[in-house]
């Protein structure tokens, strides 16, 4: 298509004027390849159109909160109707009450339950609450972990000050003794730990979590009196019906969660155990939308979705028949290509691929055969996707592949992400 | 009727289990009234419905976000038909370049938009982006005012531990000298100064800005090369179809904006001028459902209500009435009754009651009597009212002052509130 002439372009550009940068945050699509297209119109099912009316297979899932498919009849049914009696009031229905005895319910360790509008919500909540529980300050986390984008956990430098970083002490994610220093390092002023259920950082390979690493994290908060955070926003329900972690028996004392579990609906929540329960009371958080009662019953039909379907042994098998099918064209064509971390939250990289050449090209080959997939984030797979929708991936795959190859070493360099190995950004 | 047998009740026993004290944030009900309902059911116009069926005239509005009635038709159709196409996808949609186009257009100082989901995020941004642009750290604000919820402005000191408070400045509002002795001890440390656009601090009687305040701050900030953040979260678009204190000639650099500007759906926004631009794009800033289409495609349709309707005029026309109503009202039957503030934000404090046993008495009379008024919080107008709504409310009051007076010394003290005299809570 002619993309300078693209309404995607000419969104751009008004965008440009009115918008700082362009756009913000984690869909912007500043590091992307160039013919990503930035806005988009529609949605349904496993589907997006973008701006420009172009339709993709959608493996990012809005970045995880696509579990049951765009536009879920029974979901948006269910949310609509809460709307025409009341969403926001001047105080909760009692949806609330029921979606907190629903969560808790599924979720083994939680006892309580806080609803909130952002994941970095939760995961701020989480802290504070820590901090009121234990009368303590430090927070141990994994070097490159996504807790969200507060000052006191924003993956970039600008606009945060000394202070917003006291009080942290960063280790390696699944290596027991850099766990063990830094908690010995927190000394006795330890608040709590917090874990991304797996390591699913950004540009890199992900991993799954080390049984002795989730226990020994148990083990080291019970043995200090600080709690365990499990930072389930982003992989929540996509491999549990429970928190993630439960998979290793390991029990946290918080969990933070959101994306997926109103199904798109703007809705997080903070679950917590007893032990933390007289802390959480005492901390003062809210939001102006934090009652809201249609995202509420929208998460009311989602949780019973994921109670009543086999969506989760469904999404395993599409995602580990995406990755076996990827893993045998890639190497038909010839290519190193690592795909690491649990198949319904899937990650491809190439080998030798220092600043991501391949990978761009790859992604825009796949794009321009109608899958949108994500060159260095994990992608999602949703209930909504079929077998052929996967067939259809690998099918674009085998295209992209050859591809790729035919442009063998002529690739240009990715000048957007140079900080990839230079290390400046 | 049955308390004891009420639906509320039975919520409130539920939720005691599964939500931390009950209840959180500004919606618990723990330091209102005892009959004051928790939970509601239902919300139409001016009216809200609780758990067991009584009907009220809701001068709360949602503490806030009902501007232009509750489930308003235009607004919620302009958000289900635009739900039907898509909400939360993988990227924005057009709406999101249109709605900051709209707001630029219709607030003087703003340049740019970012949107959000709380009013926390955007004071939370303008802070930062005041950092990132100065390259300094300290804030200087009023004592007493709320900015949001997180732990470097929670009104509450549960989790909040030392480094979350540093760099804060804090001065008096109104006080020209205190604002600059502030600004004078942040010396050349100075990122921002936030300001109100008025006194809305709960408890006390409002203040409307003293515009040598607002004039001295912009000068402050010119002057040191700080950015001036105006918090319009709570009433915005209740003052001004712009910017509050553009009513005083003052723009600022930055200001927040949330609660009404969706009419009840869950957007906030940061607007900017250009000077802010460059930081405003390098602070990283995001959120899961910070691209929502659905709520943008409600803001357009609340935005066109402000453009095109004499909703200020009326709901300012409605204040007013009611204070001169209530004012005469209080006179006729003896009470010292302190009304003030912006008349679309009324707040009302009786004379000589320390810890608000009148005004609780006062209050719990209201609701028995059809109208929801909060003891000690602004309340808020919303365009859904009507003169009859105003004459039933003041009809109310005639009852309730007259209950009052009957009552006369024999009230019982609001233990709940024994903090406002003790000074401990």
């Amino acid at each position: 298509m002619d993309r300078a002439n693209s309404r995607d372009r000419a969104l751009r550009d008004r965008a440009e004027a009115v918008i700082p940068g362009g756009m913000y945050g984690h869909q912007s699509t500043a590091l992307l390849p160039e013919d990503y297209p930035q806005f988009f119109q529609r949605g349904e099912g496993a589907h997006i159109w973008d701006a420009d009316g172009r339709r993709y297979l959608d493996l990012m899932c809005a970045y995880g909160p696509n579990l049951f498919g765009y536009a879920n009849p029974d979901i948006d049914a269910a949310f609509v109707r809460q709307l025409g009696l009341g969403d926001t009031l001047t105080g909760p229905t009692a949806l609330m009450v029921e979606l907190a005895e629903t969560l808790t319910a599924m979720v083994t360790h939680a006892e309580w339950a806080i609803f909130c509008k952002n994941g970095t919500d939760a995961t701020s909540m989480a802290l504070s609450i820590s901090r009121a529980h234990t009368k303590r300050r430090v927070v141990v986390r994994a070097k490159g972990a996504y807790h969200g984008a507060a000052a006191w956990c924003t993956p970039r430098p600008a606009g945060v000050i000394d202070s917003d970083r006291a009080h942290q002490v960063f280790c390696d994610y699944n290596d027991v003794a850099s766990l063990e220093a830094a908690v010995a390092e927190a000394g006795d002023d330890l608040a709590c730990v917090f874990a991304a259920p797996f390591r699913h950082d950004v540009f890199v390979d992900q991993a799954e979590p080390d049984p002795a690493y989730a226990h020994r994290a148990r083990q080291l908060c019970d043995e200090r009196g600080a709690l365990l955070v499990v930072d389930d926003v982003r992989a929540g329900f996509r491999l549990a019906r429970d928190c993630s972690w439960t998979r290793l028996g390991v029990q946290p004392d918080l969990s933070s969660w959101g994306k997926c579990i109103a199904n798109g609906h703007a809705l997080s929540a903070l679950l917590g155990s007893d032990k933390a329960r007289a802390a959480a009371a005492s901390v003062y958080s809210t939001g102006s939308f934090w009652y809201q009662a249609a995202p509420m019953a929208a998460a009311l039909a989602t949780l019973r979705l994921i109670r009543e379907t086999d969506y989760l042994e469904r999404i395993t098998a599409l995602g580990e028949r995406l990755r076996a099918g990827l893993d045998e064209r890639a190497r038909a064509a010839g290519f190193g290509f690592r795909q690491t971390g649990p198949a319904t939250l899937p990650l491809f990289l190439f080998d030798d691929d220092p600043d991501l050449r391949k990978g761009f090209c790859f992604a825009s080959a796949m794009l321009d055969r109608g899958v949108y997939v994500h060159p260095w984030h994990n992608m999602f797979m949703c209930a909504a996707m079929t077998e052929a929708d996967i067939e259809a991936a690998l099918d674009a795959a085998e295209g992209a592949f050859a591809e790729l190859k035919r442009r063998g070493g002529a690739l240009p360099p990715v000048e957007k992400l140079a900080f990839l190995t230079t290390g400046a950004r």
